[in-house]
């Protein structure tokens, strides 16, 4: 089966906001073997976007609109999917009924606007959305198959996701497998100079390498129309080969994040963590506590910007700072050890780092952060010269502990 | 005038690459007063590309396509485009010419793949490239105007900035002139049903609504043909009539972000800040220190997510704990006002709620966020039950705090 995906919103039109959704879209598809044929940016104007959903309906066996569905005069999405199928709009009660529910547990009346919101493609199926106001439909009359769903992707996601297994899936007469193999501490050209030999040699499976700043992904996807057998045991192969090459930087094969395996493991194994992040200003503890139960096993900790703060509540020497500087080994290892002594925790991570752009030095350049891990086995210190602007800077920073409490979790705890 | 932008190229369809030309030529049009209507994104096919390109020629008056111009059999846009408006393609000697100068002055004979760039639409003017061998071209017989350009932005960029001062921006009679209005501790929808009157009366300025959790921009894009005094006028007069509406909100007139401004003018104002963030977890340090210079400002603080932690380092009661829970105003107040005696800050701000999707109770639902900021003159304590999973919560918890401190700075300090 093959797709068309349209992306409503005057502003994916201007300079400097894109469509990413279609990127999750494609991947997910993917997956399941159907493949977007066209991608088409429409602004909030009907006529456009009527003409736009009735031709790719033509063209396209299922054509997913996101974006519209707001409460607003400007959200158009309803009424030009409704034009372009010839087909009326149903008021829904019970749409209503849960967004004036989802106002009043807020506190606040549903103001009246949002009815507009409750207007469903006249035989259309109602997809719930728990993270927002605008609920997704999914049309399928055997001809036409035309999903709408929400623009921000918190809402788009879980709902996509859910319709995509039950009943997009059993439409594509593709099988499809899937290994996925997370590495961490190697670089993206590291890795592709390492295992391009291996995977080039097939067009099937399909390799894509995924690399976000510090953790790389590599996704393999054999297709096959009828038995996927034997494309199942090449991709196997395939995998195993690049296990081989660089196993080392193995984080997982399985699709989660590193945060969440580290919160796992440490609620199976009964440890605790605390941080102390300097120059990532808590953004450790912000992805460790994205994940639901974290509560369990992190303890939280300091966030030492200052210097008053790291030689105050954190109880680094003075002489220390005075010696070697705030950001040094020296200062890094006596963070974590104390973060881990005031905290109680089983493991203390700290961070200590110049994330720029500015406070660089020659000896001391931008992008050079000291990592520290105390446990009761052991004490880790690493430092790293991150290259990037502050932001990528940090997330490395974030990605290289994770990276760190993880292997330490793998290697000395098993 | 308007027109339609389409990117060719089957990576751009897929999960990891995005066409980002359009970008740049949206900027650049804008600049002269033109908008693009659509964009679209196809790939490597002779028939979807030349149906959209028959497409948009019926539906705009400019239609610019990037890519498809290389020498390989996978290349299609020249034919597509031939076929899209019946035009016969000619083999164009000059080019090849061209072609083979660039090759031999890097010691290699053309490859006879090459001449498949030398096929020009018939009436079309060549567009020279001196940065790759694919020429771009511009077709404009009075009723379409096509114009053909290389995909990479290297290749693109000096063609297409030559072609649009000499042959494109005097077609653009229009003017532009643009205001950004951003908001926060609004809903969309309850923003939008205060200022639609005022905005709906109006297809010029045209007004968009960008709503992320607990943040909301107004953009109004006045366009003239003539003579844009008048419009500018409307346009400010609109934005002065949204500001009366729900000006209490107003955040900022400038297209920076909330925490950029926070740091700025604590800078100015000479503050100190510090935090006490248990359910965000760090989340709210994060952002704050994503902006260079917030050393200057920010402190740190405590992540007190276990309540040993908010007992001990941050010495909130163990009876307020006990008598109204972890989750309160009391404890959001406590920590808020011994974060800032424990820092020495000017500011203290405090979070403490159920992020979820565990830990809610009918008394105290998940989402429920207490937030408190302790200043010199007032304390200011809140709570909020926020919608969304885990990580909506806590991105709407810390937009809310960063519009918190925003108000105070704005209000009291101004």
């Amino acid at each position: 089966m093959r797709a068309i995906f349209i992306a409503v919103g005057s502003e994916l039109l201007d300079h400097d906001k894109i469509d990413t959704n279609s990127l999750y879209i494609a991947r997910k598809l993917g997956e399941k073997g159907i493949l977007i044929d066209m991608k088409m940016v429409v602004g909030d104007n009907r006529d456009n976007l009527s003409w736009t959903i009735k031709n790719a309906c033509k063209r396209s066996q299922l054509v997913i609109v996101s974006g519209g569905l707001g409460p607003t005069e400007d959200d158009i999405t309803r009424e030009s999917a409704a034009d372009a199928l010839k087909l009326k709009l149903v008021f829904n009660d019970d749409i209503v009924a849960d967004i004036e529910e989802m106002f009043r547990v807020r506190g606040i009346d549903m103001p009246q606007i949002n009815k507009r919101q409750a207007f469903v493609l006249d035989g259309a199926e109602v997809l719930s959305n728990s993270a927002g106001t605008a609920p997704g439909q999914y049309f399928d009359d055997g001809k036409v198959r035309l999903l709408l769903l929400p623009g921000p992707p918190k809402e788009m996601i879980p709902i996509f996701d859910k319709i995509l297994e039950e009943k997009i899936s059993p439409l594509s007469n593709f099988h499809i497998y899937k290994r996925i193999l997370k590495f961490g501490g190697i670089t993206e050209s590291e890795a592709d100079s390492m295992i391009s030999g291996i995977y080039r040699r097939y067009k099937n499976p399909i390799t894509t390498i995924l690399a976000s700043p510090g953790l790389i992904e590599v996704h393999l996807l054999g297709r096959a129309k009828k038995d996927i057998e034997e494309i199942k045991e090449l991709t196997d192969q395939v995998a195993e080969d690049i296990r081989e090459k660089i196993g080392e930087y193995l984080i997982t094969e399985e699709d989660v994040r590193i945060e969440e395996l580290i919160i796992r493991e440490m609620t199976r194994l009964g440890l605790s963590l605390s941080v102390a992040e300097s120059c990532t200003g808590g953004g450790l503890g912000n992805v460790l506590t994205n994940v639901p139960g974290s509560s369990e096993v992190f303890l939280g900790g300091v966030i030492p910007y200052s210097n008053e703060l790291k030689t105050g509540i954190l109880d680094v020497k003075e002489e220390t700072l005075k010696k070697h500087g705030a950001v040094s080994k020296h200062a890094a290892k006596e963070m974590a050890e104390n973060v881990r002594k005031l905290t109680g925790s089983d493991i203390g991570v700290s961070i200590t780092g110049i994330a720029g752009p500015g406070g660089g030095t020659s000896k001391k350049p931008v992008g050079l952060v000291f990592m520290h891990m105390s446990t009761p086995e052991k004490e880790t210190g690493e430092y790293r010269i991150f290259p990037g602007d502050r932001e990528v800077v940090k997330i490395r920073t974030i990605n290289y502990c994770l990276n760190m409490i993880f292997k330490y979790l793998k290697h000395d705890k098993v």
